[in-house]
């Protein structure tokens, strides 16, 4: 039998959501939206059902979507991606997958930044490969790049990176990126970077990518994510971007995968990119104001927040706030004693985990956030 | 890297597509019907993306969808399946890539038969594992029973079977399941069963799967397919059946491969699967229609066309039709010369492929398959 996975019934997102289903508290816990904000694309994808062809698109993606996807790239990022270089996938987990299997083999290694994303550490180790674990360092989750260094080793593949980051809400500098090209290029690494959140940077700024640094140009993975630069989480289109080369080998993965996405979300995906930089930045705004009523309601009720550029997530840090470090016991007790489930950070990292961070879902209508703030003023 | 899985672009769908369109020839090659004929499913899709919420279902599928795959099942084959059997996966190939990586780790061996469809021989390397071939006996793709126990070792975890077989469209008969099962009981070995072909039984008889066969109900995995009963192949949606302990870890690949599919098309594909019994033949009759058309107007053109009793495909034996054996080369003319193409069923075969049958695909509009006719009477 394969390497264990953890079961199935034990990922930290059901887990959550479950006991708040349970004890009918605030659920503020798994990622996604409470209100949908985009009828354009329901539109859409009511027209293409029947305006459309609903049999096999390429493998690839429809190139109508993949053209979209360079196009929204260049608007939103000033970056140039050629329609070639996109890959269309069934969710931005899929990409991720398949960039794992792609470059990561039996007997490879791969460095994995905690806190990481739940999926990472399953897929390297299902895919042969064994993680090389470096935390990033509290509180503003840089980089710490001596450890980066002692962690490649000869048998190096990979660095998996996320920015904007879930569950910290920071960003990777482009220093940063630069830094860790000079490393990818000298021990010839490949970079896979998931850009999932990258329609959600709420301080203003503007993504950088690794495709915007010459060392990583043609060793970098990008990964996107529809369900959440439109807020449709359930519709499960993604993508990889990479240099032609890299793209082949993401595609031979994902052929054998799922081979292709379904067709008549990816026309509507295809037109919600088309949307102007007014759409998207409007969009963005109502994140952007959810994100100071919690950030600023727990701070008023006495609560440490960290500052949270982008995502839909905010974390506080729990000895800062005059609670036990111990992340999962105070995120067990605030649902069942506060009525507000929230995930413990330590559920993004390995055998070695980072205690004393809650990480919180503001995605959510102002009433929610209210009665959750409330809740939790007198909680502490 | 990891075993070199072949090169994207070499898929033999897309190559002899990618000829037919450069060669304007009709193209009886990939597997999708040229007419849909569900417009009942077009309709609830358009209603769940405004009815039903779009963010993120539940990691294995709609309680709904889980629950009209079971229902669907009692009415269509008189099989009993519990709704927590029901595995939702983003098309059946990602149901086959989750099984595969369940079962089958690194050092196991998996048995293959041949011809077999081409996503499994890539995805029992990528898992881990070695495949062994077993030849089915033509013309009539019986399973050799000597050849399959001299297969059997003591790191075989998975055999691979395909009821309805895409080439061959023949089925795997009561007693041949019988006797698998007592092979699998005896070695420990997991049965995964790829039935997406369960719909398109077009000679009256009813699928029988693993599941109905007392030693395998435990130890066999059903893998069904929605865009195949539909007619709806861009759909994506599909789904593995099993025992609530392999359920469990085919949930947990399923995890991150996808974590879940496309939520306004499951909603659809729930309504559609709860149509009666009569709608789904009245469907079937038009292809049982096709597969006449086709295999009468070939026969009369001199071909030896093979009896098929499902799928959308039926092959010709080219050395009982007079042409040379080299299945790849008479394809190739054949689009060339007669503006018809085909798939080489070697296509569907590892090292020592099955050589001498072309496979065509029947579902398609009487215009286009008159022309094929036409065209292939004067290639012989
Ligand atoms: C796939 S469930 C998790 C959703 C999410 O992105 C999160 O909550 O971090
Ligand atoms: C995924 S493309 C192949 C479609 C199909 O089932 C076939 O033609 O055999």
């Amino acid at each position: 039998m394969p390497p264990t996975a953890p079961s199935a019934s034990d990922t930290v997102f059901d887990r959550v959501s479950a006991l708040a289903r349970e004890t009918g508290a605030i659920n503020l816990g798994q990622g996604f939206p409470e209100i949908e904000h985009a009828p354009e694309l329901l539109a859409a994808a009511q027209r293409a059902l029947v305006e459309h062809s609903n049999q096999y698109p390429p493998m690839r993606g429809l190139p109508e979507l993949r053209a979209a996807v360079a196009r929204y790239y260049v608007q939103e990022q000033g970056l140039a991606v050629d329609p070639a270089q996109v890959i269309v996938t069934s969710g931005a987990t899929e990409a991720l997958a398949a960039a794992i299997l792609a470059f990561v083999g039996p007997g490879d290694e791969a460095v994995l930044l905690q806190p990481f994303y739940d999926a990472y550490l399953p897929l390297v180790r299902r895919a042969g490969g064994t993680a090389r674990i470096v935390p990033l360092e509290a509180p503003g989750w840089t980089i710490p790049f001596d450890a980066l260094e002692a962690a490649i080793g000869p048998r190096t593949r990979a660095i998996l990176v996320n920015t904007p980051n879930n569950p910290t809400g920071t960003l990777v500098s482009r220093a940063d990126l630069e830094r860790l090209g000079a490393l990818c290029e000298a021990s010839d690494i490949v970079l896979i970077c998931d850009e999932v959140w990258e329609g959600m940077i709420l301080d203003g700024s503007t993504q950088v990518s690794p495709l915007h640094v010459e060392s990583l140009k043609d060793r970098s993975v990008k990964i996107g994510s529809a369900g959440k630069i439109f807020s449709l989480t359930g519709w499960k289109v993604g993508w990889a971007v990479a240099a032609p080369a890299l793209a082949e080998r993401i595609a031979a993965q994902h052929q054998f995968l799922t081979f292709t996405t379904a067709v008549p979300l990816q026309w509507a995906v295809a037109e919600g990119l088309a949307l102007p930089a007014e759409w998207h930045s409007e969009h963005r705004a109502r994140y952007v104001a959810a994100y100071h009523r919690l950030a600023g309601g727990l701070a008023l009720g006495g609560y440490a927040v960290l500052p949270s550029a982008a995502t839909w997530f905010l974390t506080i840090d729990l000895t800062a706030s005059d609670l036990e470090s111990d992340d999962e016991a105070v995120a067990t007790r605030m649902i069942r004693e506060a009525g507000v489930a929230a995930i413990p950070v330590s559920a993004f990292c390995g055998d070695e985990p980072e205690k004393g961070y809650l990480r919180f879902c503001f995605a959510k209508e102002d009433a929610t956030l209210d009665t959750a703030i409330e809740r939790l003023a007198r909680f502490r």
